[in-house]
């Protein structure tokens, strides 16, 4: 292999240079796995040949599920993230010294193996602190748990798209363990795809999340190697929270500086701005039910 | 050919798999020029095999590069585009009806002739409208003409990458005819290409910008097909006008909603949202002299 090519949309596809030979391929349990360097988007980990993450740039994408939700809701102690094995968001939330503990629930445990192996510069002190939980476990089955209910104060859903072993991350089902998991006043995040090539996703989900949660919204990343420009990312609460209040800018200002956080993406100002969708993206905001 | 592929960045690729035949192929005195429609990205013209335009995500590009600095002016009568052979930038400054004149610098032909064969949908309307003006000429011989001293409220610098006939467009003497086109309280905009795999032309420009304008800065569009996420587009004033000025941003709602403007990009929230930069874009913002 010395290039690697994604073909996640039918008619469009990403050609990356590999710089060496691959790191890893092989076959998981649940998929195949693959981790290799490249010429210009650094070392990046695919699953079925679908880009997962690059060292390059998944600031845009664990940063803003994480900084944005946890420095709004401003008391954000337990964390869960579904999936996640690459251990990008929970190194991410870690950084936050309110919080006390980031329970990981993800399905495959060669993905989370060789995460550790080869994203140490992302993930080697997370997996050190005693405040990560790693379950090797299906997200669905976790939060049913008896124990997870209520639990949470935050719930990132770090799921690749609603394909194969995924699909019941997409359920009704699903996002109603979630709700009955947060304590009141916590928000649930989730990556909804590229709106430019998956702009139905982005509609359904808002749909599904009206109906579960009333009180939902999008808000925007640029994650260049999620081929398509815009990601859209799904907030939901439970309690009618609202994520991307601007009333709240001094005070995350001033959590932020705080925090002593070094951020490659997040900025306070990039906070509030990811909330204006341009006016296609907005178009796909389903209207409301009078 | 039913695959088209383009290799800007080394290392990288985008594949966009064409439905039918190609529109036209062809050899203009300056370039390879390529008309295709594709299976996902809409109609496309490509010059030496580099994505200029897509008639589905234009939008982004045309509409930030006109309605953005048009509406926070605000008595933009007259407007100089610099390439621009599509016709796409010119049709958006024409749906300002304060704009009573607009110059198109194209040194193609044969890009402006096919352009108006293929993208009727963007710019029919702009062809037939008398205000335009379109010039088959060398914009950097045009901008040196007597009559373009202090003659534009805004010049938009529709260029190609820095690379063969556009080199010029790069050098601090364009820059200087620009300056000397612009009346006081003017603006000129350019693409400043993808900081995600060009990080050195935002950051030269803008070196280059803050010595030969004193007052410039950058904001962000997302242009799916313009790979690499983020776009960099940078401003410029003569008499130290600045934009983005959110003090303005009453006064640009209003003048965008009087306008009836109907846009499938900007939008007021979006015009105040591009100013902010994540984190590692605004490291790329050259530090001011003491």
């Amino acid at each position: 292999m010395t290039t690697f090519t994604e073909k996640l949309h039918p008619g469009y596809a990403q050609e990356m240079m590999l710089k060496g030979e691959p790191l890893f391929e092989g076959q998981s349990p649940f998929q195949n796995v693959k981790f290799f360097d490249t010429e210009r988007n650094g070392r990046v980990m695919a699953l079925d040949d679908i880009v997962q993450i690059t060292t390059r740039d998944h600031a845009a994408y664990s940063e803003m599920l994480t900084h944005l939700p946890i420095l709004e809701h401003g008391k954000v102690k337990s964390v869960l993230i579904v999936g996640g094995g690459d251990i990008a968001i929970a190194a991410e939330a870690l950084k936050h010294a309110s919080v006390a503990e980031v329970v990981m629930a993800e399905i495959d445990p060669v993905v989370v193996e060789k995460a550790k192996e080869f994203f140490p510069e992302i993930n080697r002190k997370a997996v050190k602190d005693k405040r990560l939980d790693i379950q090797i476990v299906d997200a669905f089955e976790y939060l049913g748990r008896p124990e997870s209910k209520e639990h949470f104060d935050l719930v990132i859903a770090d799921r690749p798209d609603p394909v194969g072993p995924a699909e019941i991350l997409f359920a009704d089902d699903f996002y109603k363990r979630i709700r009955a998991a947060l304590k009141p006043g916590g928000f649930a995040v989730f990556q909804t795809g590229v709106p430019f090539y998956q702009p139905e996703e982005m509609t359904d989900t808002l749909k599904q999340m009206g109906r579960i949660f009333g009180t939902c919204g999008t808000y925007l990343s640029v994650v260049p190697t999620y081929i398509g420009g815009f990601m859209a990312l799904t907030w939901v609460s439970v309690g009618g929270a609202v994520l991307g209040d601007a009333r709240k800018a001094k005070k995350v200002a001033a959590a932020f500086t705080a925090s002593k956080i070094k951020t490659d993406y997040y900025t306070p100002d990039i906070h509030w701005a990811s909330f204006a969708l341009p006016a296609w993206i907005a178009r796909l905001v389903p209207k409301k039910r009078k």
